[in-house]
């Protein structure tokens, strides 16, 4: 057995027996006519598994996918961007049943094999004629090269395609796993707006497939924060078919650590590139609070300096203000004791022991000025550790949030 | 007893024996020579209630000052602005320390009679040299007239200088309560980077005022917030010299619930001045949550809402982005129930039972078109309620926080 894997081209068609298929039916109002309306299919039932947005708020399509995701064989997840049929009350449900159904009409499959995602405007009515309409042809064009397509085809304020693919051997079987994803702005720890499907031939039971892609999300799109937001319509679903002839994928075994890291490899270069396309963002950080008594203590202390709009107006100008860092760590809830921290931006060392560090500010300034760097918090309190990838906060944020 | 109370001049110095001075001793390097330290005293020993930041994490003033206060015979607030003398060590609780000798030294008090303040950049030691120097000209500038150059003298990004006070009759004796307050950045439920000095000649005990001025902080000065971040040097603090010789006021007498709403008009209007000079804002916003089914429901509804840096950016552009809104209320921690929820703007109503209105939009665009509105969100699940000032996030305020 390999250890390593190749990547390859293809996005989500990129595993045996996905198809793709993208298309403009008018759903996002521009006159640019960009494409609105995707889908994503397997010649043979898949197994699903799924996790969704924590808000309390729930748009349609989660609510109507969160229910077909249970009958076990998948056909197809159709996904519209534009509009995000949340807070549209029992219209915005028989909207999202509705295009289950046209595209399971057209597919000759059953409506509960079909899955629903929508990215957009929250509160206004589908214009659910037009998405009809286009489902036809959308469904006859299914092709194995409309990968790349599909990625286009979901974005909103996302300014390039999210995709990847890799290619693994599992006892001599060549499995691959593929995927895609729309980011953007209101990113945020548990889930996002994001929406993200992978694809995957391998042969896989769908409760071994959750307990793997709960945790890979958990590690990649979990630890991710632009804003602070966190959205309606959060979905990440991810297809296995079967159709790379493995034998079958078992938890506690070494093949399936192997297939895991494969799924890890793509889910965490996946959120790579939503923070990488975050709203507005010049800076891209990576941030990671170390030496805490609790991994709920690193984890709070990181995503309250992440989440900062001090801490990310100071990254914007390139100013190693270290103080608004050393206060949102102190407004977290984490445990921490002042004269115990060290800061390190590229692990050059800015705070020790609480205070300046004998570093000359010049020298901490100069990371700042690269367009990727590290903060690393040492709480020496313990040995928890967290991680969180995150963007500076700039008026081109504001400007693109500012209205429709 | 007449149940109104008027305004006067004269702000920290309104109340009898109360004099103030302010002049630049170099704290701010700027070139422009802004005023950079200030001093209250009172003529006669006063007693001191204070609440000072719940951040983990507090500058040196802040320890000193919350040691000295348990004197229960203030005579003097000594404040820098331009220096937080945070995160500085044990070379800045010296520092604090010094700041209070040398003031105690020229005024002839005691070193535990002094309060300390600093407020502006975190991690800088103090220099403690200039500030020394210039304390022997401010103690012997004290003078009843400075009121307006203390309340500059606390100033950092604040565009403009906030203080306050009124004069209230109370068993046939006038009292007077002042106040001066610096805020901009920085802002955020459970105080802020925000100091507050009140002052006045009620005669009133040490115990009795700690629990009146507790609870106008609480809703006051905790109920704002402009960019979530909570400082590590937030204070106020109240003096009462008894030099009004009104009946002592105790708790549970009309008299004490006269005076409490006279302080409480003075804290909230301090308060509601901080969020109208929030950096870089452009919109005033009062949020209300009601209908929830306990207070803290309310209050972190209400504070997901006014933090959430994408309903912030849409009122900067003027776009009723209700589904912003909700999208916070569904991602806070509080009971929900989408389709209970009803959201007004100015009173005109955008959502009812979780959907939008037949409200044309553009009337709701005109509301978001004046300076200030009010946003009111009903739960319909109980009768708790919570409310909080806020701004919008604009351009400017990433602008005026990019850099030193």
């Amino acid at each position: 057995m390999s250890l390593g894997f190749s990547e390859i081209i293809g996005g989500v068609t990129a595993p045996l027996g996905f198809t793709a298929a993208a298309t403009c039916c008018g759903v996002k109002e521009q006159s640019n006519a960009a494409a609105d309306l995707a889908l994503v299919a397997s010649s043979v039932p898949a197994v699903a598994a799924a996790t969704f947005t924590t808000n309390k708020i729930k748009a349609a399509p989660v609510r109507v996918s969160a229910s077909h995701v249970r009958s076990g064989e998948t056909r197809a997840i159709i996904i519209n961007s534009g509009n995000a049929n949340a807070c549209t009350g029992s219209t915005g449900i028989q909207h999202a049943k509705r295009m289950a159904h046209v595209v399971a009409r057209e597919g000759r499959w059953k409506e509960r094999q079909v899955l629903v995602c929508s990215t957009g405007r929250i509160g206004i009515p589908l214009p659910i004629e037009r998405i009809e309409g286009a489902i036809p042809t959308l469904v006859s064009g299914l092709e194995t090269n409309q990968g790349a397509a599909f990625a286009r085809a979901i974005m909103t304020t996302d300014t390039f395609a999210k995709e990847i693919a890799i290619e693994m051997s599992i006892a001599g079987a060549k499995v691959r796993v593929g995927g895609a994803a729309k980011g953007a702005g209101m990113i945020d720890p548990s889930m996002a707006t994001m929406l993200c499907v992978i694809t995957t031939d391998a042969v896989i039971q769908k409760g071994t497939l959750q307990k793997l892609f709960s945790v890979s999300i958990e590690q990649s799109f979990n630890c991710i924060t632009i804003d602070g937001d966190m959205s309606t319509n959060d979905t990440a679903i991810c297809l296995a078919n079967g159709m790379a002839g493995n034998p079958p994928l078992r938890l506690e075994q070494e093949e399936s650590a192997y297939f895991a890291s494969g799924l890890d490899y793509i889910t965490r270069n996946l959120a790579r590139m939503i923070v990488e396309d975050g709203e507005g963002a010049s800076k891209f950080v990576e941030l990671q609070v170390k030496g805490a008594a609790t991994y709920q203590d690193a984890r709070k202390a990181a995503e309250a300096v992440a989440n900062s709009q001090l801490v990310k107006s100071s990254w914007y100008g390139e100013d190693p203000n270290w103080g608004r860092i050393i206060g949102a760590i102190g407004y977290s809830s984490a445990k921490v004791q002042e004269e115990m921290i060290d800061i390190f931006f590229n692990g050059v060392v800015a705070v020790e022991h609480g205070v300046a560090s004998s570093t000359p500010p010049h020298k901490i300034k100069e990371v700042l000025a690269n367009k990727k760097f590290t903060v690393t918090i040492d709480l020496h309190l313990g040995s928890a550790e967290y991680k969180v990838f995150t963007t500076d906060l700039t008026p081109e944020y504001v400007r693109l949030n500012m209205g429709e």
